[in-house]
């Protein structure tokens, strides 16, 4: 549920257009709706100022539309990460604006224009199979509202091409830097701007890139101070962060 | 070197009370000054707003305090962190602001006074023993003039004790989290705000925490999508992006 | 073979209701039943008051059968892990209750009903994902004869979801907790009651969580002490110490 | 606090023996007791029956003497794990029954008399290297009210030395398996008794054991399913949860 | 070639029966004969008394049989592991006495009786799904001429199983096991006999048995002297030296 | 592009053969020519004197065909490593030159003659299976222009074979040695010969290879002081390394 | 006890030279003698031959001497491993035939000659530093009655040193071949004789060598099939397991 | 011995200079003088055309001296790593050449001049503490008749600081670069340049640098081809193969 609707009922009730018994039954599923397998945490609105994503890895396609039926009745727009085409499938039927981002498995639906926000963020990815991880951040954060620019294939063995984007960097507000084997550019971005870095190693590589390990210690052991890592493959949760860092900025 | 010293530099220059030659002299050092064992990175001021810090660990006593030298030079205020009481010891009789914080092993010099920013960064370190690495990330944070809340010992085994935070946690703009051990604190408080949580595993525990990898990989591994984590015993990385992320909001 | 049946033989002996050939006969299999690929352990039942469980995975289906052949002779109930569909579909010809757990893989026949003891053992999971491993818990204990209730989708990031749950933890004698990705929960619940808690990490996550071992480490690193752990995804394992530990509780 | 201390209290209020302001006071610091650097945990009496255990590891000398004095203010009997010698000989002058056990560096200060629980825990511990990790379980599972019986020296490669055991095995109502090296010992125990096992890892080895790596891995891939794992060396946790499983029998 | 074979063609040339040229020709393949894709050894057979064994894992079955080729053109018998039965399909048609070994994917070639010497070698594995590791150890010692006896799913949670076996494993000269999950079988055997013990760690197992990792690390830390250790599923290298330490007593 | 044809375009302007537009359109994607998802590296050819090589791994086919064709307008000739036969089927029509190296996947397009270079490359593998990854080295170093000589199943169990290649070994000027499971070849290789050895541990093997891990970690750790390692199964790097180290004794 | 005092003692009472009482005291400590901290396991040398061996590891030097003593009472001759010069020095005023080899920190006490077994067991060790686990493998070997040389520093990175020793080599009935760093010595030695390697890989070198792992994975995935490998740095192992491939060759 | 040495000494005999005996005398120790513990590889000279280094780490001081006396016999210059100050106090008594680098613990002996070669060797480290390993490297170069010029405190953090450097890389015929945190240098500097890099990671860093893991999966997963990796901290292996590396291109 969006705050703006939340703020609404509580209006509507104050002002004698909902009555006692429908604002309860209203408030009932406010912390959570429990579908028996999930239980769909509408409270977050309030404490995220952001509805759940639904995180399809592990779920049936089932499950995944029982709770995104959950998160369409509470909240105009919602995201579906790691989902496959099976569900889109599905929800396209339902949904007129669903738009499946097949790079990265993501689903959005956006019943509701999402307003954006002033500050921008980056995503700069190493190479061209990063590209997927690279998309899922850029559908979350501008899900999330955020002006975003994307600029792939700038790795540090052609360093001239991550020079190049100077300006593009200094222009955002928050960095998120993708990148697989061994996972070097963060710390030369992290070097070349005063900003926070969002670091996602990827799973691109082999041998001893051992599923990303390799690219996840490169850049914990960043010698930028300025660079925060999140799990291999989580561009979902680099596009999350970087929004709330991108964001945050305003609300002060 | 500060933004301040450089465009004063160039004024005088431009108004005649420095000639050409002192100038060249003075611009001589910018992109770094070379020791030999090290090049201080005098140019990190004007991409960074801020000047290099010296990381002790692996310097002998003698390199650190040249190194120190040399950024006094050129800056009222230096950071030292992972330094040795005997480096404090030569340091403090030629700096009288010299404060060594011996919790953490991190010396500073203040020979300026430090503007204090609007946003509050909020600490939160899960067991007594987490606390040296919370005060490097204190220390940091606070010499980078952001205004720092400290709350230790609020582990998720009495989790009354994080809840009872929460209005501290919400008067904040960004949250470090130190924990060792199972390392679950993050993922707790992740989800009680709205707000870019920064984990700092720590190296606390014993036998299967294998030097801080179980809180490493807890954290990484967070169910809270709103957590990017440092290396295990960085407290001075979280210090600083957390101070990059606070002072963000005010400058666009 | 059942304790009971063991007891009325030997009487039956000793009333001359049987022959002294025909009791050697019937001990002869006593400590196991030699079947070439397999040594079926129908003592287990006089040590552990429990018949032999199949676990089903590296076995052929042929192997599974013949196995599950030798225990129903000398038990009316009996129950198989990790068993595919095609070895259901052979047994429920034979055996009229056999029952196939779809979520967990699991078979049980009971062709007597299990007494059910008094203590309760209550399985709290984290994720919609974690479900077919709690299941198996869920079948295993049910099994065992115990009274069983299961919450699903209470992870950490929500803390508002197990806190909910308080009442009916303490209900209970024995928790399983079932965790994936940061393998948090168990640290939370453990700081909640004053109960064991028998941990169950999963292989639920991707990148590094490395098949299960973040979770893994974080619940032997749990700072509750009152947490131990069982094998990455082994739900039969918790399900069969919790009913230990519940049952325990009435015999002395 | 005990919960004996805590209904006394609230029944001289009841009548009339302390004030109203007596008793907030006393109340003031039941969810805990802050100290600056650590927050005691006085309300762990009434969800746990137990009060906070203090691990000394990572903790000054200073910081666990204060610690134990904001014990020793609210209960009768205190424990400290890892602590070293320094601290013993500072409490000793303040505590007639602080006592010294010096095999696994453990304190105990008992100024209550221990009532005994009626069900025995059983601690078999593979080599004599692996005894001071035994008995901090042992002096954990007496300091709770436990009988407790101690057998070392009992490891797999002479198997007729825990054969010898079955007797006091089966006499117990839950055992401890305290093991280095291959760490098998558990599995074979499992096999022998109807028992919840706690099976603890020690780093006793060399080489291939990587810190009690071996032992914990052999003993979380058990072939017997009544055995849980605590992490490597932790006698402590072992012995707190085996005491839940023992009393957890009375009570129901 | 056998040694047999090659004293007979060198008597054959010394009584002029084969002449100088016929014999370089000969011996021009002795030190190994070259297919472009490999080496054959032919001088194996003087070095080892026994032919290179064809590994097939990795060659493509075309590779296979041109090396089962070259051998065959040199000695009577020949063995591969790990063939497909698409390597078996060609081969049964060129040679009578070809004979597949579906369970370890082994191929036995035997167009000479094999010899069996004196002493024998015992096999004893822990589970059901061990047995294919120790059948490719039992094909590979029949074939080098042993006396074999195997004993499967003996495993030490149930274990009177291998106590009842003591008879049997003290009628060898050297005993294999072979064990997934915990690897603790070769501690108790090891315990039991004064013979050498072969361990082969198997990946049977899940979870925390990490492909195996957990049986490997378990045998090499076995509290038994007498124990070394294999390749994990290395049943064939199991029975090689297996073989080598049973035919060595009888030739000094 | 080729250092030739920049060289001839400069000199063509020079000389007013081609306008200044033309030259500007001409070094417009001196850089890198932006593809979208991929910036094509045009001036690797001057800082590296060779055109960037496509590495198949992780690109759609698609993306591979778009990337050739962009090397394509600039150089003569170029290779694609981890390409299948896909990519193949639709070059085949467009190149004549193109030719497919099936055993390790490469493509390989030569619209100019490679010139020989007078050095040799030598390639020494260990087993049949590792010949792919030797053949990876083989393209890329005869691409590059250099004289190259492969030996294969040489590895150390059988010495002699190696030892036969003493004079082949001392006719190069860098070896890659190319080694799987133990990886123990390039110790004895390093020690026969004055010269640097590049080293390829393969992911040949199974259980304790870890695939990889246990060769690699053997080449790190090798006792002669003249072997580098590259990554797992890096054949091609292995290639380009000993050209750039073959090619270097030419220029200076 | 050995075997012959045990036989003595029997026929003594069979021929009434002892009374029953006397030969029930006697009988009483055969299955272990209880020392509190140590059952001594003096039924070993009825099922294998050879008192047991005292791990010094881990002990103190209290307790060894202790378990000595137990020892010395029924065994003329006994070994301890991994001991200190502190106990050699207590032990040495005791037994007069005492004696302390530094290398390998092992204390033997020879009070009845050895009889000295006719096959040779040869220990290779690659390296100066690996001699310390040579030693300890070559004391345990003698003690066991073996004959046994040693030759040391012949390392594969000079591969004439061991191809020098094919005939030694080809002199003994088992090998011992101690390495680290690559550990690549067994497979080269492996492929020379037709005999069983006992492989022990060493803690010795540096970096990715990671304590011996390097070693013991190159050994465990040595591409000779007649090689076992023991712990790192287990000497003693080696020597027994040796010793008892050594002479099983006699009795049969 | 030096290959002139060797010379003269066979134009001695040749020219009746020196008896049979006397250069049958001399060419005794030329495979290898046994010293008990070691076997001084002399003939190492005529394949290598360069004297065993030797490497201290693991020898005991009087090892060290008596093997560097072996070498001092036949060669007038030598090396030896990780020796102790101890060494060298012993050392500098008796060869007054003798020279100790401190911070990297080696010792030269110089009694002939170096003849220096004509490429240079560029050496490049990330950070000031990785200074020791790059000047072992650089000992170890000189001393083996190479040009050498080293950077340091050229990490990527920085990135101008080694793009300034660009002119000195391209003067060079080989890089050495070593790192340690992130191990990122290299696939930078392996962009910049057309020449052959060995990287070498260092164990400089905590936490998730795991000892230098990081690094050295960073650089085994550069984006850049031209790199290749020596152990972790090994300086004189860099040092040694970037000698052969460099003068290679003369002998051709």
């Amino acid at each position: 549920m969006t705050l703006k609707r939340l703020k609404e009922t509580l209006n509507n009730f104050k002002e004698g257009e909902i009555s006692e018994e429908e604002i309860l039954s209203f408030l009932n599923d406010l912390p959570y709706q429990d579908l028996g397998f999930a239980k769909v945490d509408h409270h977050r609105v309030l404490r995220h100022g952001f509805p759940e994503v639904i995180f399809g890895k592990g779920k049936t396609p089932q499950q995944i539309i029982e709770i995104a039926e959950a998160l369409a009745g509470q909240n105009p727009n919602f995201l579906i990460t790691s989902a496959g085409s099976q569900v889109f499938d599905q929800l396209q039927s339902r949904y007129d604006t669903c738009q499946f981002h097949a790079n990265c498995q993501a689903i959005t639906v956006l019943r509701e224009p999402v307003q954006e926000e002033k500050g921008k963020i980056g995503i700069f990815s190493a190479g061209t199979a990063d590209i997927p991880v690279a998309e899922e951040a850029l559908v979350t954060a501008r899900f999330m509202g955020n002006q975003v620019t994307h600029c792939c294939d700038v790795g540090v063995a052609g360093i001239h091409r991550i020079l190049d984007q100077r300006k593009v960097l200094r222009s955002c507000r928050v960095i998120i830097v993708v990148a697989g084997m061994d996972g070097a550019l963060p710390s030369v971005v992290g070097g070349l701007v005063n900003l926070p870095i969002v670091a996602v190693p990827t799973s691109i590589g082999y041998g001893a890139s051992f599923g990303g390990l390799a690219a996840l210690l490169g850049m914990l052991n960043s010698c930028a101070p300025n660079v925060a890592v999140v799990n291999i493959d989580n561009g979902f949760g680099a596009g999350y962060i970087a929004s709330m860092i991108n964001q945050g900025k305003a609300d002060s």
